[in-house]
């Protein structure tokens, strides 16, 4: 295999400016004040109108010459003549003279002669409606909007660069605008390459080392944000004619281009062709982590942007560099900074001279401060983003961070609102539905240790463990519940399995859970008394066990291995095998305890989790 | 005319109540994956899958077993047989023993026997690739993520209610789901009653009184902010019959029918009607400002609003009682408070005992501070709100507001940036292209006065003063250019009028600009010129031209009345006649000042206006 190096990495700011000295404007289009909303005005708009066009009555009541009515008051009300009626979208056919009114409607066209005009709430009809009695005086142009008085022809409405509001759209309705020119959204093109990819709702085979293709939905959903038109294009696969026709395609319909996984061997063979036959490479490789392997070039007149294949790094440089680029072209402001600044709640360390994005969630404190912890589960990991709520630069010149350090977050969005309670431990389905009821959740399953061990290091607000608890904790039980936990067989049990000791004594493939399941706990406990029962230690009962070592991490895995025939028996609830309409050899109960920070018993998102608990506790008795 | 007062006003608590008994939401969808950005899950989305589905190289090296490079470092590499290699996407043809290892890229599945990886920098190889030297020692599962790692199968993914960022987008893609159920937007059918009005991009019949129909897209564009569908019905005029089939078919339609103009006599006998008939009204009239006449009601299944016909009552009631019940009903949370706090530029009083909403621009004083101005224009202007950056709400309590005072300010959205520079004062085709080139101005053209006004009770940043200045000002001039002005006439000036003078003399129809405009104090000065001239009072001249009195707000009206025979002269400025090929009679030059406050002239968007007059004077000499 071939493989090309990193050898001297751009900084970020030249990344940066790589991608300033492309263009990726879209053009002008027009397009219909229904679809106006949010997009960016190309030119100024000037009124080619008086708004309103006449002078126009504002309110129900009576026009008139102001002067008539001087001196009167409800004591001394003035009368005058009604000549007629003007209604709303009529032209009126009166003309007023001295001593006269004409009853007119909201919106309606002021006659000629008057100048002002009365509420009706202030006047009195006699019997026949000829004459009006005026309670108050008025003074020219009393309720009355002149022509112009909004917006007068000639003005200028809306300057260039207006990204446009509601309240725009209403300006520009009211000057009969029914078309504007706007700033066309950059197209991006995206393609994505790599053998092992399959398109979500596609079947996958994973013993081909086959996966969903994230990035190219997820940078779709990025470009949309940032205000472009994305274009998805057939996956390219690692063939390189095939590639090569689709960038060569792609660079031909769009603004920008934009590949994933293009920095494997074979895809950057490609890359540097096509790049060389039709255009010119400005950049391989930037100091920032994730996203290193980055390529910014030309090809023809659109821009291009080899991102990683890894998702996090992917959207990592994409977010960092080429969104605020897209933004740029189509004219959209950065978005508002929308900053939290918290106390990193771990040391965290790193030396490797890179500028970094560190993922981060957040978390309220007993105080009702921020706590920021990071959330790596490395750059290959979709959950390392959708777990965060933003991000933390890190300098390349700084090799760690301190507990309790203050850091600034960049929240992903304004929008993004910091989870109302953050849990972790073990999977349980009777918690899923818990937290269904809950506002903003978090709830991260590393298992029963791992979560006990964050619980004492004071991040979370509360723990989830199922299973003995081997140790003594500083932490206050919200509830608990049992479940029933065993074999998980075929369906109907063919293999007539009657319990742990078939696991031993026969030649069965089990499928076991990891050493940091609460489940793993139990079932060692289990074997434990299985081994003191026949005299001989735990040890040699789990080495007869085939599959015993096979620790997989959730809760329904090796349920599915026991589907899918790879095992004959799994470890598991029976909750689990009834949902997927397996066999279950109940083996015993355990509890699962649901164990608070005890200075976070009275966070909110805390107690409406201890209420949810009583209720499935309520339920079960 | 049938009238309908408000009497018993509902308090604004009362009217948000009324809504929230009624039920707006619109169901479920399903939507592909690629439109499912910003849209809100339903139900709680369980993994399906582990992902990865396999255990994963995470870079390009070689697979081990870990046991093999114990030891082994830069002095001492451990030596492997390299016994094939894996592919990412293929299925690997291997299996490990001892003392072996299989070259494998990223993403690759890990072959049996082999519990972990090197990367290639760590490794070097002889000639023929037979052997490799692994120059690092390695723990089992070192460079490798383990099936599930990421998500794993029975895992809670994404719980109900989550409104789908992109990065949950890559959540989703790689648990292969191409198809979530989300919450149906509302379907929001707007209906649009009055005979006065006419959609834009029609022809407008202004001395029938028409005005285009401003609320129809302005609440259409609102709806889509809040989460919701706007359904847009054909236009109802007031013909009670066709009103009421067109509401009775948007209440089948839609979730909430929203009428608007729909408080006028005939309109409201209507919804009597057809409410009384199938539905039930819950409230008439509410205790707020802008926006009392507002109904709230059931039609069959539908819920239904009636706002305010004027463009600000309506666009308030809409954002502070209807906008959040949509939200609500689309699964959206209340998007994040946007406030700003400043210091009231001048004392407002307002005593009518009802809630208050009022409209405000933000400006930067010469402290960086805050100072907050009410726009009011009337609730039948748009740009009452189309020049405002946020709302202050007073209480009914409240009877004024001190100048200096501080209130706080909720913006219209969090993306709303108050203006870089604001300035007022004379209409000027010059000064519109100078704003051109500025970032975010803000400019109201409300004539020489009122500009000069404003400027000296020190809210603006800039005036723009066009003719004589009448007394001192306390003001820096930034620059200034000459524009020619005099009569405007027909193309070719059939009429052969050669100056002030024919006005007088000869019949001719004129039409002036109002007295806040420095044009008319150019006039006033030439016609007494002329007076002198003739040993006679400006008065007596003035007398005598027909339309003297009729003065218009905007720097293009009069030549419009010209184009559309309503006159033979106009008052304007050469440009504006030969923008529209029309004649032009010179009569003098006078100068555009553009001055601004004293202690703004460090201000940055001040400079910029400096700086660009400075371009405009370069570009005269």
């Amino acid at each position: 295999m071939n493989r090309k190096e990193f050898r001297d990495l751009a900084a970020p700011d030249e990344a940066r400016d790589a991608i300033d000295s492309l263009s990726l404007e879209g053009g002008i289009e027009r397009v219909p004040l229904e679809d106006a909303r949010g997009r960016v005005l190309v030119a100024r708009l000037d009124a080619e109108l008086d708004v309103p066009g006449f002078d126009r009555a504002s309110l129900d009541g009576y026009a008139l010459r102001a002067k008539d009515t001087f001196g009167a008051d409800e004591a001394d009300p003035a009368r005058l003549d009604v000549v007629g009626e003007v209604h709303a979208g009529t032209e009126p056919d009166v003309e007023l003279e001295a001593g006269q009114a004409a009853e007119i409607s909201t919106g309606a066209v002021m006659p000629d002669g008057a100048d002002a005009m009365v509420p009706v709430e202030r006047t009195d009809t006699d019997a026949d409606g000829d004459e009006v009695l005026i309670r108050t005086a008025v003074a020219p142009g009393d309720n009355v909007m002149f022509a112009g008085a909004d917006v007068a022809a000639g003005e200028r409405a809306l300057g260039p660069g207006t990204e446009i509001t509601p309240r725009d759209i209403g300006l520009l309705s009211a000057l009969g605008v029914d078309e504007v020119p706007v700033r066309a959204r950059p197209r991006v093109g995206i393609v994505s390459t790599g053998d092992e990819l399959v398109r979500p709702g596609e079947d996958l085979a994973s013993e081909r080392g086959e996966i969903y293709d994230v990035n190219s939905y997820t940078i779709a959903a990025g470009v949309e944000d940032a205000g472009g038109d994305p274009v998805l294009y057939p996956h390219a696969g690692d063939e390189q004619d095939e590639m090569e026709r689709i960038l060569r395609e792609a660079a031909d319909e769009c603004d920008l281009v934009l590949s994933s996984g293009s920095t494997s061997a074979s895809a950057v063979d490609v890359i540097y062709r096509v790049i060389e036959e039709q255009g010119e490479l400005l950049l391989h490789g930037v100091s920032i982590k994730p996203g290193k392997p980055m390529l910014i070039g030309r090809l023809n007149d659109s821009a291009y942007v080899g991102l990683p294949g890894y998702p996090v790094s992917a959207m990592m440089v994409f977010r960092t560099f080429v969104a605020p680029a897209i933004r740029e072209a189509a004219g959209l402001p950065e978005p508002a900074a929308a900053t939290v600044t918290g106390r990193l709640a771990r040391q965290e360390r790193y030396a490797e001279g890179r500028h970094r994005l560190m993922p981060v969630g957040l978390v309220t404190d007993s105080d009702g401060e921020t706590l920021v912890y990071p959330v790596d589960k490395g750059s290959g990991a979709t959950t390392s983003l959708a777990d965060a709520d933003g991000l933390v630069e890190v300098g390349p010149e700084t090799d760690y961070l301190e507990e309790g350090e203050s850091v600034t977050v960049r929240l992903f969005s304004p929008n993004v609102r910091p989870p109302a309670l953050l849990g972790v431990g073990e999977d349980d389905p009777t918690l899923n539905r818990l937290l269904d009821g809950l506002e903003n959740p978090r709830y991260l399953s590393v298992g029963t240790r791992p979560g006990l061990r964050r619980l004492r290091e004071g991040v979370p607000d509360v723990a989830v463990a199922a299973g003995p608890l081997d140790r003594d904790l500083d932490a206050t039980e919200l509830g608990r519940w049992e479940r029933e936990w065993g074999l998980v067989v075929r369906a109907g049990n063919p293999a007539e399995i009657d319990g742990l000791a078939d696991l031993i004594d026969r030649d069965l493939r089990f499928v076991n859970r990891t050493t940091d399941s609460g489940l793993r706990s139990s079932l060692d406990a289990a074997i434990g008394d299985l081994a003191d029962d026949r005299g001989t230690t735990r040890r040699e009962l789990t080495e007869a066990i085939d599959g015993y070592e096979l620790g997989l991490r959730a809760h329904e895995s090796p349920a599915r291995k026991v589907i899918d025939g790879d095992a004959d028996v799994g470890l598991g609830l029976r909750e689990t095998a009834d949902r997927l309409d397996l066999g279950f050899v109940p083996v015993g109960e355990q509890p699962v305890r649901v164990l608070a920070n005890p200075n976070r018993t009275d966070k909110a998102g805390v107690r409406d989790l201890e209420d949810a608990l009583s209720d499935v506790s309520a339920e079960r008795r």
